[in-house]
């Protein structure tokens, strides 16, 4: 990221803003971005451990106040509204469908709560679409048209933009790339009720439980089996040559590099952008990614498309959910 | 089909018509459909044992003028040209970029000779995109706008429409949904390099092939392992309760639905059609196909979206072949 908060190389009042907040299971992150897609008045607070959606609200309301106070004193006004939150979301009604992290969210409108409160027009988008939309405008996706983006965190999410648009599917539901099967047969068993979906192997927790079942077969590995043990401690060992943990690097890249075959000939895309916390582990599961794409993509396909690593880190949602504010035509 | 040849309903002289060429690997089809999508002068021939280009070109020639020779004795003239051809076409440019059952065309600019001989605009489309095409126009999904046509025959195709347009890709070579991969270890070696491809276990080829191998788990099977054994023949066997035959059939099923679950969770479509000689087979697969789909789809968007069987039969490429040439919308 080289946009910095309250960059002074703003040009002009006549600059839209809007206020964006990333609602997450964990964090919930809100700021005002431009339409030259610099960050303002960036923050981050834990999401409220809520009983209801009003709590939510509340805390999203509260956000966008502190915002536009700072903005306000800046000399700005704020236009408009954008939101991602996890799950599924119905774009048109601006509800939530279902997100599994914030079940008390299901089936709440969360746009019309916002604009009922902040007298905005509001808007909601699933978090990783939104970061796919950060990517093309401002990341590793600038200037192109047919990116997938592959979000690798807790879960494995995606977002599809295709000739321009992203692709939400008759329900807004498209891209769940996390839940592509990649080992049909005796493969893990998934929270999505199936088994052997790429989620299961190329998320952070997929890394830890991968670890945790190794290491039996890896007793010399520096890596303890304890509650500290994350996808970044063990990407930290393999980057010091422990067996175990370039292991599980290597195994998570064989099973996302078959996905991403599946995807390049389903989509035919220009590039892929692999983002989310893991992707700090590139250098351990490039080259095993790719050495499955090029195994098992069509060699035309494969020949055209980019794999890249995600340029906008933890910022790819807000930037996306400004985009989408702007810039109407990115729906379809 | 409830369309006939030379119907009697036709709307009058001022209703376009275009000649319309489905060029396989075994057989050259060829016709003249007006908007109407009624097809009329409709012939089948062997594709020519070509040499050159040009002898399939000569043949394209000769299909056409006999056309125009009835059209015109019946009142009617042609006024444009679209060819449909297996394997990877530039539809911008006109020409076969790999067709591997035509390999003399491969990088063959066939709009270019085709309206330099015939003086008319000429289009060229990839079969099974056309086929989805032509089961939107005129077949299973009639008045749906997104739908994936997988398309069983020798081998596995597909076409994408989004929002009501044909999905190409960035080389007019997505929607090879026959090489995502549903058997990622220990899978049958494909003839496009990877393994485990549905191509290997939804094929016409592959039912013979897997009739093949299971023959000697079922010794009391009524099918004969010999050159006459088609998946035509081992359906008929499967109806009548073949054990061998039901197998090959479920485990066929099975492949599917992992394919089509994966073709859900990534677009979120209304529709599945199945086409191609093998949906011949519907009900000895549509169970199993549809408990994998069940098994391994987001419930959300498995409910959602209908799996059907294609309606338009060894037409819909030529149908859909004319919609392209009527509608410059449906492509992107």
């Amino acid at each position: 990221m080289s946009r910095v908060e309250n960059k002074s190389t703003e040009t002009g009042s006549n600059m839209r803003r809007v206020f964006v907040a990333d609602l997450g299971g964990t964090h919930l992150r809100s700021a005002v971005v431009d339409q030259a897609g610099t960050i303002h008045f960036h923050a981050k607070q834990h999401t409220p451990i809520a009983e209801s959606a009003q709590d939510i609200v509340d805390a999203l309301v509260a956000a966008e106040r502190e915002c536009e106070r700072q903005n306000a004193a800046a000399g700005y006004s704020i236009d408009a509204i954008s939101v991602v939150a996890p799950g599924t979301v119905n774009v048109a009604a601006g509800s939530i469908v279902k997100a599994p992290n914030l079940p008390f969210l299901s089936g709440f409108n969360l746009t019309g709560a916002l604009s009922h409160a902040l007298k905005l027009p509001a808007i909601l988008e699933n978090d990783a679409n939104a970061a796919a939309v950060g990517e093309m405008w401002l990341g590793a996706a600038r200037g192109l048209r047919t990116v997938v983006c592959v979000t690798l965190g807790t879960g494995v999410g995606g977002g599809i933009i295709l000739d321009g648009k992203l692709w939400h599917g008759v329900n807004d539901s498209a891209a769940e790339v996390g839940h592509m099967c990649v080992d049909p047969f005796g493969g893990v068993a998934c929270t999505c009720g199936s088994r052997g979906c790429l989620e299961v192997y190329a998320s952070a927790t997929a890394i830890v439980r991968m670890t945790r079942e190794a290491k039996p077969r890896h007793p010399n590995s520096r890596l303890q089996i304890d509650n500290e043990l994350t996808s970044e401690s063990i990407y930290r060992a393999g980057v010091e040559g422990d067996e175990l943990a370039l292991e599980v690097f290597r195994r998570m890249g064989v099973y996302l590099g078959i996905g991403l075959a599946n995807l390049i000939n389903i989509l035919n895309p220009e590039m892929i952008v692999i983002g989310g916390g893991v992707v700090n582990g590139w250098d351990l599961f490039e080259k095993h990614m790719k050495h499955e794409v090029a195994e098992r993509a069509f060699p035309l396909l494969a020949d055209q498309v980019t794999i890249v690593p995600a340029e906008c880190g933890d910022d790819a949602g807000l930037l996306g959910a400004a985009r989408l504010s702007f810039d109407s035509d990115l729906k379809n």
